[in-house]
């Protein structure tokens, strides 16, 4: 352990934003919202004012529906607008493809048709792979783009790119989704409104994330079109995610949107803590930054011994993930509540690793 | 409205359990939980810690998965131990059949095998009723019995009952799980440990109800048997229930189940709450009360109009359900936190709405 | 052995009209379309020439897409026109719910809602059962009425009745699907053409039968109404339904439903095996008949020590089945091939029966 | 036309092996088993005399089941054997993976996990590739290799490759399962019994392809170790793919496998025409042939001018498929019924196109 950080009591990694807990806002307005019985199941005041933040936020068509994680965002979306003989297109490094498990194939019942990429992102011309399949009965047909933004490769789509790819989807009828696990990340990146970025870019449903910005819990699948969320509130029931005390999910989703834009000011501060750490670290020989630093997330590539070091000697929680065990590279995230010191620590700890 | 219920704040009607907030120590446990940074997806302190706790009250083999609903804990229990070619037999009343929207069939892809009983619960001669289509490969295959603990018509079996219902399953070689939504209220209602009316009187598996007995939200698929959770942990997480911040959800469960005991005194309460409505109803002309009143329901036959005037004046939220349209009988439900002036000004609205 | 039955090759028993093979004049289609090379998967002569004998019999909307068996006709039938949350209404006894190995459940991912009936038929007040449930999240949603023609107890709905169900399915906007695994019994019960009884009296989809009206093997989904296939031909062949050489099951549809109207011939016979079943056999004390005989099936309620003697002393195959082990209620069932000889043999057994 | 095809009654084209039909001993095992009644779904003489023809061709343990087309011998034999969080590792161009529709992901709620090759064929190394998934709760768990004997492009694995796959798996307590739609076409290129080049390699499930071996149609799971076939009998069903009238199906197979060996004279004979097919046109400048000739196909890449004549040129049915459209490559399948003449005057119509 680096001398800087002892004696500090909460020492935080660049494992994951998952690591961080939620925003204190975000425990008051649970407590706030907690006296006194509600109705159940969302209807209730609090989520009834959510719906407005959303329409704020993402246009005056967007529907939102709260559900637990991001898994289920994700797969409830794709399950929303599919028949299970349709297909998605993501790319192969999306978490849908890669951390899920399966679930948008065992729940959603699609295929997905994936995309090696370069930054994590997809290309306007990724969609017409499959052109000559349409129509094809041996072949499941394209129904869905998902594209990741934040990538998982902390790359941000510009406004521009998000829209090049809509066109490029709705030529052919698809639709385009967004997995907005950390969209308030990209949005902060871009300094743009959510909307901008999303409604006005030509997606047509989002998933948006609460729990890695900054909630104790909670994700919401919007639909930005009218007409997309026929049947929506069954899809959610029979999967698993409409909860009882739903007052509680959406206050959280209040604090988070509502006046102060805490979305915002947390996504904002993690991503200049990725800046730090890139700065920090860029200069020192032997690291590589391997993609541009347009989020929370920092991806670089180390000697494996200066990795294998930093990982041993770093107390629980572990300090980050190899991202690709064949090149070497590795992830750091920064999340709401990481502090300059935390930043400063590590990279300090990363530079004496280098001289060990 | 009555008039001794005016100028309260929070107004609290019998419609659900789930109408309730979260117990202050719950919110306390969260908050406490919240500091620093922990490992993601349940590898810390109080998700190990929460281990130990359901092992000390539900048997040393009790291996506990913390899910987000109860929706999820019935069907991903039911996945855990099924093929998709087994049936469960359970109660027409099961919360399973009623109220899941389809997702037993739909997630853990099995058919319901169901049973009329006159009070929600299952005697072992219906566990006998397919036994002529034992390896008839045109029926689906009877895996597991399934009762709801207290049943959906708030009667709760005794052990020697539930007993006798694992050994007809286990005959068969049949699992036996228990919906355990609201078993605090069971084992409060029976005055006897939790582990006595579950592991030691013979089931297999058991949804743990958090939610109605003042979590935030959170319940538990628990394994009573060792080798029935082989896998589970991937079942929880393409079931997309896989918590990311889970110490937030195990730290709920702490409180519950930990020092003090909140999760007896919350079902204690709720229970004495449903017994003095009862009692305080039980008089008046007109009023049949249709089920014991065992845990924290009382289930009572009405005169049309009767309903109609106390629901239609009640404020929100609305004050019960009618739960058998044809045969006017409604539900009242108590919570951890219904008061005795909620009760006695409840009593005194049906009383009133039986002289106006 | 009745002595009537000694000498003749092939004993024809009462158990299943599955029983039977092809009718010769199948085989012979099968042989003549065999020649030389064609187009797979349905791009050939036979299945373009079936696709307007379909439309001949049952409409000229009508879109018919051959699969192999029944259980996917029905299944696949359910799957094309609901989406996961949604449900079927059906008796209680039928296929469906009974015979599937619960792939209603399992691929068609529907819930079935089955209502009790004396003679296998649903009334249009069954339809509502579920009406004060539309709309409510925690509920599977209503959306297609499934009636068996002819009903699992060979009962025969009559043009009006299935006119009253449709409209009640039409009132609610659900749809109306007819179960034809022996429709071709149906219409030649009634005497009316297969259209009076299906389209034109309100049916939306029909699952025609095939295999047990003579063929090898095959089925048909057929969808009576524009706009209800779209994308069927990727349900079916996602659901492991469509056949490479198709023409060899297409032409022996075309043996069935072209010139000659051998379906009809073979229907027609079965059913009047039925009928002498039931008149041979209708006066022996002690034999009661307990449904009407309109189709090509006998339902009678004997001693059990008479059907024991009979099961045990008939030879290969077994002659008929135990519909209700509790009323010692049996069926008997005729086939395309049954002679009179095989009736009379049988009643002549059965008659022996009570006499030894 | 080539003038050569002139006055020829049925053109064959080289578009599929399943543009030819039955052969003319499946139609006559069909006949003969045809007459009189037998119990159906298997229970029958011709059912039971097939199970000791697989047996006798496929080793003592073997347990086959008949279904009736490739997709479901492969979808059923991987649910058969895997947990819907289970993978399956196979070649991207397997047949699974493209032309299933989507039916392995949906039916057997599997994901694929998929690896590009050269020549269709996967490599032990190929199947480490996911070991540092092994027990990451948020990837997929590989459960079973899957290999297509013949592949689909025509290669075909030795016993000692296939063995060392199957050690690779077995090392990692995976499956190895064949795809085995034109088993009967490896083993006759190879010169070797069935069972020596699936049994004895190690191989663990076989999908066995009877259809284009020259059935109707019919193919089946076989089950070549003891215990894996357990509960098979409800997944066939549930899976729609039980045969009503079985004895049809199992006759063909009982021509295919029994006395006379007409699988291997059917495979010989269609892998001589291939060769013969590869032999013709393999001088013609601009003819490159880019896969071995190990069954029945022949691989080759053609100037796109060259393949367009043809293709327009040639009559119904339509006389082969491009491969892949980047690199004109098309595929030339043999058939049991092509004939000598057929491959001659193709390849003079291939000759042709490249004078004119």
């Amino acid at each position: 352990m680096s001398e800087a950080a002892e004696g500090r009591t909460h020492r935080r990694g660049f494992a994951s934003d998952n690591h961080a807990g939620a925003h204190p806002d975000v425990l008051a307005a649970i407590a706030a919202a907690n006296a006194g019985h509600a109705e159940s199941y969302g209807d209730d005041a609090h989520t009834r004012a959510l719906a407005d933040l959303f329409r704020r936020h993402l246009g005056s068509a967007a529907e939102a529906f709260v559900v637990f994680n991001g898994t289920a965002a994700n797969v409830l979306s794709i399950e929303a607008v599919t028949r299970p003989f349709e297909a998605v297109i993501c790319a192969e490094s999306a978490h849908l493809n890669v951390d899920e498990c399966g679930a948008p194939e065992r729940i959603a019942a699609v295929k997905l048709l994936t995309v090696a990429t370069e930054d994590g992102k997809l290309k306007p011309a990724d969609i017409g792979r499959w052109d000559h399949k349409i129509g094809d009965t041996h072949h499941v047909q394209p129904r869905l783009v998902s594209i990741s933004q934040a990538s998982e490769l902390g790359t941000v789509y510009t406004p521009e790119e998000v829209r090049a790819l809509a066109d490029a989807a709705h030529e052919r009828e698809l639709l385009l989704h967004i997995d907005g696990a950390r969209i308030a990340n990209a949005a902060a990146g871009l300094g743009l409104p959510l909307e901008v970025i999303t409604t006005d870019a030509g997606a047509d449903l989002l998933s948006f994330g609460g729990t890695k910005n900054g909630l104790l819990l909670g994700e919401a699948v919007v639909f930005l079109r009218p007409g997309l969320s026929q049947g929506f509130e069954f899809v959610r029931k029979q999967g698993m995610q409409l909860a009882s005390k739903m007052r509680l999910l959406s206050a959280q989703f209040e604090a988070l949107l509502g006046e102060g834009d805490l979305w915002l000011a947390n996504a904002t501060h993690a991503n200049a803590m990725a800046q730090r750490l890139a700065k920090a670290i860029e200069s020192i020989d032997g690291v590589q930054i391997v993609q541009p630093v347009e989020s929370n997330a920092v991806f670089a590539r180390l000697p494996r011994t200066v990795i294998d070091q930093i990982q041993s000697e770093w107390p629980y929680p572990h300090p980050f993930y190899v991202w690709d065990e064949r090149t070497d590279v590795v992830r750091w995230m920064c999340a709401w509540d990481t502090e300059p010191a935390d930043v400063d620590d590590f990279a300090a700890a990363i530079a004496a690793a280098f001289e060990s």
